[in-house]
């Protein structure tokens, strides 16, 4: 199950996470092949699935495409997860088949993603909205293991974002073919007085209290105190830890023998790494696929924790590496209620979730200053376009319609700007005159606002580019948390 | 001054403006071409000054390209109306130059729009993100008349935003050479009981009461009663009236000998025609160029007219046929304050403006269901994509650039979304089952919902087209509004 990796990375330092082999600027066009399919699972390609004018693909009454047939049993079968294992209705009963035979041929999406034990026939899709399909990226069927061998899925962090993941994760092994049923993830272990280990509460209360209280976990999904022992086995790992907390995770899971052979990672950190001296800039994804030769997507998108926990509707956006890829971290989050969309464009995923919180820090700037809607809204606009530019002049291979289409662009930056708390603490550090240091301390318990942390990182990283004068939006953010200048000069210049 | 024109329509219903010539769908791209510059002045073009790059334009360190030389001008000279006649500073004195010797030659960009008789050499540009500058339309020079002509503006409407326009118009007219400095904007006639006639008040107090309480007016902008009288020598005509009060104004003004010969228009009104029967959809610019024989481009933005004429910190999207107009209108509305980004797309700024409100019932109906902000910006996202998708496919020429880059698209949709009185009465509709007719009668003092009506007018449209299958948010939206679902439904199929 673990066997010795001999080309893993094994001396990742804690320190200098951004010491990656040259030419690691552009890490989704770097992922290594994956021709022989060392996943222990044969993922056909669907030729011409994809339709590529905006005009011809939406909603229009032709037949479905065998993709959009594919998306259509994958949305029926999370659907059917709302209900009480009742028989849906089917508009074609002749694919309905029981268990028998499911070896001998490839299982289609529909079927290895259904309800285990009760495949159906397709549906029509219902829950992608046809205006989006020329912009997802083009995927391929997840076809469940030929071999018989499962999925494995654990989630590294158990913070209020990791374990609604994880919850998501987790309740999807419970119901989908291909997937093991137990889903890990790692918590730090430690004793709460006079109630035990904090592990051993988890998994007997199904609760996280301290991150998501009240709110009930799968009982197939298991809290692990050892970071070693939650990945042992596991083919898809989660990173969803915050950032300082990445370097002695890679350091460990570094270790030959610790990860499995051909697993996948995606990751949920949010931020960025900038070393100052070369004048290079990496996002947590190339640098998990660096050190640890995992294959590395990310995930981003308008998901506040507590709501996805809630079953809310919305979306999330998973930037893969590979149609595979899509494929599959589609099948692991995906529900009714929490819309994947995959896009091949790691790097933009990535960097949108960074980026967005120093242009929240505007959009808090500009409440701070008891400026209306209009202006709101131009400083959100403004910060999308430099969000974009910055991500597709240093990151090439990255695609524009991650941030103006997808929930982890434009749609994340909505919901930062108006409910999070680095547009929060923004808006208090004009009205208070206090420092970020001081509101963190008052307002986030300590906790360090990202937004904060990554205008300096980005602010470092143009100058030591010479590239200021092209992001005067993300440059003021930065000399106003300074105090180099006052916050009312947001508006000149951008 | 005004010139018989027979070629006018002069035959326009009142009920029946959708009765177009064939082929109008695409009204951005049937303006006619205006080769032999009628409008009493000529603008050269700037080839190649537009970097076509992303990575390559933004802010860097190269010298500028001629556009942007011209872009620096014009914001310059529109940040020194805020101060008080003072002396600037200059990157370069030797193109300074005084009034002697301007008819001789052509007056630089800077120059014409400058403080009338305070010429003054070219300043770095303060106030365009470079983000921007690939997605803005390649503009020419407004140069001002030549012949000694100057351009006279007149505004149709005197409701809070005609009048906020009518003010940002004389502001410029009064400051800018170019101009005639009177500015007229057209109010209907009323006694006030006691107080005398309206337009004299507004004249001798300089303040519309009705509309724009408490906000100072031009003292170079004129009331005119009569609409005849108020166009009469207008170069520049604003049409900024609710759009069920469009055809008389057109009838009228359709006579012979009423528009000056060469005039152009813009609109700010909100809304779309449909003809069912033909199946067609119809833009007001489009309406007001075939019936009028006008050019006539779009005015759309993040733009609440209260916090316009406050003076706040906003940006706005002008779509016009052609160059010149883009030159021109800029020049009407741009000030330091008010940012003006000219697009060659008619069709995309008036779509967006009436699409949006649709959109904004979405955002209301899951603000009266209490979801979050998840929830509210995953709607806002596919709303926008199904603006610019509905957009792409009715007006080709319509560039997508213009719902996800520009005010008029995304800054705009979220202005409303969070602040508009859609939403607002979006989430009571939800919240206390009454019908929307009773909450305009409660709320609006009797005003019509516009997205109301373009929801119905677009369902109509799309089911004439059979392509309701193709917009599942609008088609909700309809169906809500008229109580068919229930508006939790809205998540399904979107």
């Amino acid at each position: 199950m673990a066997p010795t990796r001999p080309e893993a990375v094994s001396t990742a330092s804690t320190e200098s996470l951004h010491q990656l082999p040259s030419g690691a600027q552009t890490p989704a066009a770097e992922v290594p092949s994956r021709a022989g399919s060392p996943l222990g699972f044969h993922i056909p390609s669907l030729p011409g699935s994809r339709a590529a004018s905006p005009t011809a693909t939406p909603g229009s009454s032709r037949p479905p495409s065998p993709l959009l047939r594919a998306m259509t049993n994958l949305s029926m079968s999370q659907n059917k997860q709302r209900k009480e294992g009742g028989q849906d209705g089917s508009d074609d009963e002749t694919d309905k088949e029981g268990d028998d035979g499911e070896k001998e041929r490839r299982p289609s999406l529909g079927e290895s993603l259904s309800r285990k034990g009760s495949l159906k026939a397709p549906l029509p899709r219902r829950g992608s909205s046809p205006a989006l399909a020329p912009f997802l990226a083009k995927y391929d069927e997840f076809t469940g293991s030929p071999s018989g061998k499962l999925e494995k899925i654990c989630v590294i962090g158990s913070g209020s974002w990791g374990t609604a993941l994880a919850r998501l994760a987790a309740q999807n092994a419970a119901e989908k073919d291909g997937f093991d049923e137990e889903v890990r993830f790692w918590v730090r272990q430690r004793e709460i007085p006079g109630k035990g280990l904090l592990t051993d509460i988890i998994n007997e209360t199904h609760e996280n209290a301290r991150y998501l209280p009240e709110m009930k976990l799968p009982e197939n999904l298991v809290a692990v105190p050892s970071l070693t022992e939650c990945v042992k086995g596991a083919t898809l790992i989660v990173f969803c830890v915050p950032h300082q907390f990445l370097p002695p995770v890679i350091k460990e899971l570094s270790q030959p023998g610790v990860l499995e052979k051909g697993a996948r990672a995606i990751s949920a950190i949010k931020g960025i790494d900038v070393d100052v001296k070369t004048a290079e800039i990496y996002t947590y994804p190339s640098i998990i696929e660096k050190k640890l030769r995992l294959p590395c997507s990310a995930l981003g998108g308008a998901n506040i924790a507590l709501e996805v926990a809630n079953e809310e509707f919305c979306e999330t956006t998973i930037g893969c590496p590979g149609p595979e890829d899509c494929a599959l971290w589609e099948a692991v989050f995906s529900t009714a209620m929490f819309r994947v969309h995959a896009v091949e464009d790691v790097a933009g995923v990535s960097l949108s979730g960074a980026l967005k919180n120093v242009v929240a820090l505007a959009a808090g700037f500009v409440d701070g200053l008891k400026m209306g809607g209009n202006t709101k809204a131009a400083i959100i606009r403004i910060g999308l376009l430099e969000m974009s530019a910055f991500t597709l002049e240093f990151f090439p291979s990255a695609s524009a319609h991650t941030f103006s289409h997808h929930s982890a662009g434009v749609a994340d930056l909505i919901t930062t700007s108006f409910g999070g708390r680095n547009r929060k603490c923004a808006e208090a550090f004009v009205t208070s005159g206090k420092t970020f240091d001081e509101l963190e301390k008052e307002l986030l318990n300590g906790q360090k606002l990202q937004g904060v942390a990554t205008a300096e990182e980005i602010y470092a990283f143009l100058k030591a580019r010479e590239r200021l004068d092209g992001y005067p939006l993300f440059t003021k953010v930065y000399q106003i948390c300074k105090r180099e200048i006052s916050p009312e000069a947001i508006f000149e210049g951008i």
